[in-house]
């Protein structure tokens, strides 16, 4: 059991019980004296509210942070990615993704889906850490029209090890339609049928994209998933930048999840995203960081600021995105988006919450929402709590300079294989 | 006299001698261990870079944060900003700047070119916490034509404050061209010849001032200047998002100043700066803030990340706005700016200086500079040191708490005031 007590929440002062993971009573602060706990946190001049959901990320890639920036896509991928990453072992994704998970925690994180291979190293660093995520079993196929035979291995690998996990779950995560073919995706939506599994694929990320889809199958990209049975209340879309009216109206009338990341897709140069038009069309927005490499961090308060305000920007209004709307999209919606009763500080809900720093100069202000959408940044977030387990307080994650050390490590390794 | 010794400075380890306020030796580390110094920071795990200058900004109005977002242009500045503003007082401006300077020395900054009344108290805050500024005399019109009494008072009572002083210098700050006349321009221009002043100004905000400028004038706002005699290296002109070719071929061919803020862009719906065709044309770009009721923060890392991926959209290529043109503009390109032999770790330049926290996660990776610009927040300057006097160490600015209690006080004064 944990008590959090004298947390500002909506403007009132509260007394929290946290029970098996979950929020047993929200009180008026002061009126359960009696309540005891092995645990028990002041959070006086902290304002309480639900914690971020990453809804699309690559997390190992902090180990690639800053490498090669500010070049072409192809060129990025082609001459400095992919040779890096084929040199990758489980042990540098268990490094990297640790170091992720530090960064997120730090910045309020506590669920994030990933796409990416050996997943035995994410789970292992997920299972230590104590945050919630969502792995992709990842499908991508080689040049003779196969998945993958790392994919194949890998896959096999997390589904033996994760077994019934509370805080894990597992999608099936074809990269995206020009990596997998139809034969693929079918098969992917067989599964995803028969065991109720989400299906997380990039989708629509660029112009490019959509326009090589209707070249070659003669509609957009969500249209051709749809197609194939794909577009449904278990599909996570990462990206959705080149979308049409009648995309976003496909999308919302079958329930998918859109996961927005508008950083990378300003530093890859993919465009942005229709904040404001999907909102109207009621689709379920969420929003991501994408991975380290094109972003470069996995701060959701930076994704925040830049989805209200690049939003504001495509839509041609200023009250088009608001703080408010952007705020739900990177708590509640994302909690939603994977079945986690999470997004509210409420009896009955998971007790994933953030106690933020009420002194920081950055809250000082009239609107605690607006403050930290547009003026926040890591340094605000106090005490981090996931499934009423506490991952940081006080701004100290345990076992912090560890996880540092061992990740520069293997960064100073990565730089000495390609020889930089 | 100050020594820094073991900083990393663009992959060297380097011992720096600070004296008289200025780097009297950069030096491989080690070797002056004979170097004796009132005041010794050990800088081992840590980077040095130049600090960083904020060229245009409204300081106090930190005081305003979060406060009516979200709302068109007018509506915010009619109903609410105004307002409250004509509520303040100079005990106001003295405490909101100080919340602001706390703010700007956390996340790296040591000089603010500010514009707003009631300068007297931004001086005192100025002078206190040992920054850098430039203080703006304020000409805004009433009505009459005339420019308001409060301007005049206010700027009479700050010139006779200030006297000589080496970190503080005294700008001619007409608002705009659409709230002062040519009168008025036409006198900033004279005592800007007379006394060599820098004239600071709001310029090509919007493309409605463009607009009407062009009806009004029959130029563009940059031409009219011009006309006015006002476009030279004297002139500070903050936003410049309604520029065409001429303009920026104009701007760079005088040597004027360009400030670019592009969070207050997005936020107030002004539009996207030409990044990558002003450093084409061979303008001086530099970097401001804007206050905190249009940003909502003073960080000039926020600033930097929007510059870079903003400016590549802009431009459509991801290569066309780079992580260090960036950097540049916000450090060496701010100081050269005003004047300040600032911006590389150098013998006789001025000791302004930032030492980064090279284990924090966020700059674990390949590159510092990109780091630095697309991954940083304010939790990884670890020290800030301003014409050779420490600012921050360890994180930690001396009187944090009093000055974070006295803003809040004023804050909720203020919401009482207006009846929030």
């Amino acid at each position: 059991m944990l008590l959090i007590r004298n947390a500002e929440l909506d403007g009132r002062k509260v007394d929290l019980k946290i029970e098996h993971g979950r929020f047993a009573a929200v009180e008026p602060a002061g009126i359960h004296r009696e309540w005891r706990a092995a645990r028990e946190i002041d959070a006086s001049g902290k304002a309480v509210t639900p914690a971020f959901y990453n809804t699309h990320t690559h997390a190992a890639m902090t180990l690639m942070r800053g490498y090669a920036d500010d070049l072409e896509l192809m060129d990025w991928l082609s001459n400095h990615i992919w040779p890096l990453e084929a040199k990758l072992t489980e042990e540098d994704v268990y490094l990297g993704t640790r170091l992720a998970i530090l960064e997120m925690i730090r910045s309020g994180t506590v669920f994030f889906d990933d796409m990416y291979w050996f997943q035995r190293g994410t789970l292992r660093a997920v299972r230590e850490m104590g945050v919630r995520a969502c792995l992709g079993l990842l499908f991508i196929e080689g040049e003779d029209g196969k998945v993958l035979e790392r994919n194949l291995r890998s896959n096999a690998e997390v589904l033996e090890a994760v077994g019934q996990d509370p805080l894990v779950s597992i999608a099936l995560a074809p990269h995206a339609i020009y990596t997998v073919s139809e034969t693929t995706l079918r098969l992917v939506r067989e599964e995803s049928e028969k065991n109720g599994s989400r299906v997380h694929i990039h989708l629509a990320e660029t112009r490019a994209e959509a326009e090589e889809c209707r070249r070659k199958h003669r509609c957009s990209p969500v249209a051709y998933l749809d197609k194939l049975g794909l577009v449904n209340e278990k599909l996570i879309a990462a990206h959705c930048v080149a979308l049409d009216d009648d995309d976003l109206a496909l999308m919302s009338r079958k329930r998918a999840v859109l996961a927005h990341m508008p950083c990378s897709n300003l530093k890859l140069g993919s465009g942005m995203f229709r904040f404001h038009d999907a909102l109207r069309a009621g689709c379920r927005v969420t929003v991501g960081t994408d991975g380290a490499s094109s972003n470069n961090n996995l701060s959701m308060l930076d994704e925040m600021k830049f989805a209200a305000l690049v939003g504001k920007h495509r839509c041609g209004s200023v009250t088009g995105v608001t703080a408010k709307e952007v705020f739900h999209a990177a708590t509640a919606a994302g909690a939603e988006a994977f079945g986690i009763a999470a997004g509210r500080i409420a009896v009955g809900m998971e007790a994933d919450c953030i106690l933020w720093d009420l002194h920081h100069p950055a809250l000082l202000g009239f609107d605690l929402i607006s403050n930290l959408v547009y003026a926040a940044d890591p340094s605000v977030v106090d005490t981090v709590v996931c499934a009423g387990r506490v991952l940081m307080e006080n701004h100290r994650v345990p076992g912090e300079a560890e996880i540092v050390a061992a990740a520069r490590e293997r960064i100073e390794r990565l730089q000495q294989l390609i020889g930089e």
